[in-house]
């Protein structure tokens, strides 16, 4: 009972100090490029007010005020009208910047303009990348047991099903929930709140960030003019964290999913036997079993069939 | 013996599918995205002859002119002259943005227009990241051997060195050679071939890419007429693989190391021992004491110190 208690400190402890990191990113970046960002945008509106004073347009000149404004909007800082009110640096945007950042989806929307921003990224996803990888893999490992080995071992007892087609019919099921819940519906909420995207465009969105690849094409709470953009960036945020975990969550139960059939095995692959002190609740029920079947597995580790499996476990 | 050649042919027909259907996503790509992009482009160009056959500018013509070069922009087509020669949706650089795709990079310095690229995008990445994950998982555990097992090994017995010690010293070595050979090196071939990258520039590039953030503010080969631009790509895409593959390499290697002091422990996280056929020569030495040490493991597995741990296989 200690365990868990501690356990669950842990876990709090995590994400409370996760929490506090992108607090403090968001800080920084907001105070480094905010004053940045100023500049490069009264440049580039006394370079619109220069060119909208010539009567007459050369058009060497309007290629060059033209690659001017294209760099410009590269960092995130547009010329338009409408646009030019808002930062991208405000808190919420920074925090929205420093969480796609060190979740490694990086849309690139607006990226650091400054040296020191440039610096200070590369020191902040070094610690913050493994950092957020720890409290995700806390969090999952947490998860595995009410959602993965849990609901197997339920379908085999209640069902008598057999170990691989329990952990089959389970993983299907998980998949269908998960792509309702993090995709579907995310893709429904986003088609309505953003006009110009379609529920293709929203579920191309979700699909981009979950796997990280975040090719910043779509991002939510950029159109000008949003309402409550803060809160909009920050439930995005949310939303992109619980969507990773149960992303995760799914490739582990997969893991254990491969190992069951053989297939780690077969390809040679480290199976899924990492959290021992997760499977303890399972293992206690026959614990005599599981510790011969480990130790005949470490003494002929050559065989691949004889690796300590998730199969071995929940007969 | 006959183990070790299954494993290689096993790697070398995963690294044949990979690069097969990296050159099939960048076929596809290519030909779904390659006449949308024109279209965009020649309507750009329209757009702008008219809009300099305009005598006078007028402010809102020039606003609505400016929005339409912004949003096509945002998909990688460049309304500038030196630019609009080439195309992003060639071989080459559908191979590359596949590969940023499936690596989870994903620059976004060219997206998907069409509807039919977004669909294909994502089949494509549901396949091609974890398809990604395992050639890089296949690759990292047959270097674990010659590159982390081995040189411990070889300071533990050459230089009498503790296990924690010799771990420690071993990371520290490779860290620093990883960071010379994928951060510096790289960052000064790359400050040498894009003319307008500083070192800090293309150090941020070589770190934003390899933690797979990919914010796209800088993408090496995107500058005009840039000579061997088709090569250049697949470079970079070498590049990419094999520093993420180093940085994975980085990352088991700390698991261990993390698992040597405990620390995996002391945060009741999953320890690393899943790949216990890597292990094996290791294991061979002394193969009584390793078999006794990990059956303890698993019959108190409530003792966070009694987990089957790295420091016990090496002494």
């Amino acid at each position: 009972m200690s365990t868990a208690l501690k356990s669950c400190f842990v876990l709090i402890g995590f994400i409370l100090a996760y929490m506090s990191y992108l607090i403090l990113g968001a800080l920084v970046f907001s105070a480094i490029e905010r004053p940045v960002e100023e500049n490069l945008k009264s440049e580039l509106n006394s370079l619109k007010e220069e060119f909208l004073n010539l009567s007459c347009i050369n058009a060497t000149a309007f290629e060059s005020f033209l690659e001017r404004v294209l760099k410009a909007n590269k960092y995130g800082v547009s010329i338009l009208e409408n646009a030019s009110l808002r930062t991208n640096w405000d808190l919420a945007s920074s925090l929205f910047f420093a969480n796609t950042m060190v979740t490694t989806v990086g849309y690139g929307h607006t990226t650091p303009l400054s040296d020191t921003g440039k610096a200070f990224s590369i020191v902040y996803a070094l610690i913050g990348v493994p950092f957020t990888m720890l409290v995700l893999t806390a969090c999952v490992q947490r998860l595995m047991h009410p959602l993965t080995y849990g609901p197997i071992s339920v379908c085999q007892r209640r069902a008598g099903l057999q170990p691989r087609t329990a952990s089959v019919m389970h993983f299907i099921v998980l998949v269908l929930l998960v792509v309702l819940a993090f995709f579907v519906v995310p893709a429904l909420v986003f088609s309505a709140i953003e006009e110009t995207w379609s529920f293709l465009d929203a579920f191309y969105f979700c699909f981009i960030s979950l796997c990280t690849i975040g090719l910043g094409d779509f991002v939510p709470g950029e159109k000008p003019g949003q309402q409550l953009r803060g809160l909009y960036k920050i439930s995005v945020m949310v939303y992109l964290f619980v969507g990773l975990m149960f992303m995760f969550l799914v490739l582990r139960t997969f893991h254990k999913l491969a190992d069951v059939h053989g297939w780690t095995a077969f390809f040679q692959l480290p199976s899924y036997d990492a959290d021992t002190e997760d499977k303890e609740p399972i293992i206690e029920q026959e614990p005599e079993e599981e510790s011969s079947q480990t130790e005949k597995s470490f003494v002929q580790p050559l065989d691949p069939r004889s690796q300590a499996s998730y199969n071995s476990i929940n007969r």
